[in-house]
């Protein structure tokens, strides 16, 4: 896999694009006036809205409550740190979303924006008891290789 | 805010890198051998490595102990589904990484990779107290102008 810097350069920007169209973490733009710049498809699917429906409007538009001052969402342009809330509730469509949200700055042409990343708790710990219980059949089935045995021990110890 | 479709594209993919170059979420590409394609800056902070020694190397090398087993990584390969374990533990350099980790199917250049996501908890949680601390005490200022009083209540109770 030979690339050279320059050639890879476009190509990255493509794979972000990419990247981002798919991720599962919505991703949110939003300015000062917690204007919304831009959308990932995570974050239109979460606020049921297409992106040319969230652009450009007010974020508070989009959210009938929240568990927190939205105006806390301001906090990194001040202090120039990223802030994480592992337990926000935004109600959308009447639905209560259990969230992570971080809020971090981010520089985009010349202006100071908040980049907003949130996750959705609910389904993560459902989906991670699907995992476990498979991690488990594997960790079964590796007990009974004992050159394996030490270091998955180990790892159990850490994980605890 | 007036653009038009065409002029945005160019830099909707600058502002994808621009995402993901500040985002907290660590990201990154594997192919079906679990070699990384990409690595975003989160996710050489989390591997203590430049993206120059993490690119075209495979996981297992970046990774001393996972408390999965990485194999199990490649299942949205076959599945086309998202996968998600919020209680993963990475060692590297020899400190225990607590994470979620989440891993899509992602089509790039006619292959299909891995995207995957990950979240450090412990930071999570800790930085989550402390913007809920100030989040209770704006709350004390609300309950003191009764008009917003009824709107916090609902969503105190949505948030248990």
């Amino acid at each position: 896999m030979n690339r050279s810097a320059k050639s890879d350069s476009i190509d990255t920007h493509h794979l972000s694009s990419a990247i981002l169209d798919n991720m599962v973490t919505s991703t949110l733009m939003l300015d000062e006036q917690l204007y919304v710049r831009y959308a990932n498809p995570a974050a239109e699917q979460l606020f049921s809205q297409s992106a040319r429906r969230i652009v450009d409007h007010p974020l508070s538009q989009l959210i009938q409550h929240a568990s927190l001052d939205l105006a806390l969402l301001t906090q990194p342009l001040q202090s120039g740190q990223s802030i994480t809330d592992s337990d926000v509730t935004f109600v959308v469509d009447n639905r209560p979303l259990m969230l992570e949200v971080t809020v971090s700055p981010i520089s985009w042409q010349r202006e100071t924006l908040l980049l907003v990343e949130m996750r959705k708790i609910d389904q993560q710990r459902r989906l991670s008891q699907e995992l476990n219980q498979h991690a488990q059949q594997q960790a079964a089935v590796q007990r009974s290789h004992p050159g394996s045995c030490m270091e998955s021990a180990q790892v159990d110890w850490l994980a605890r």
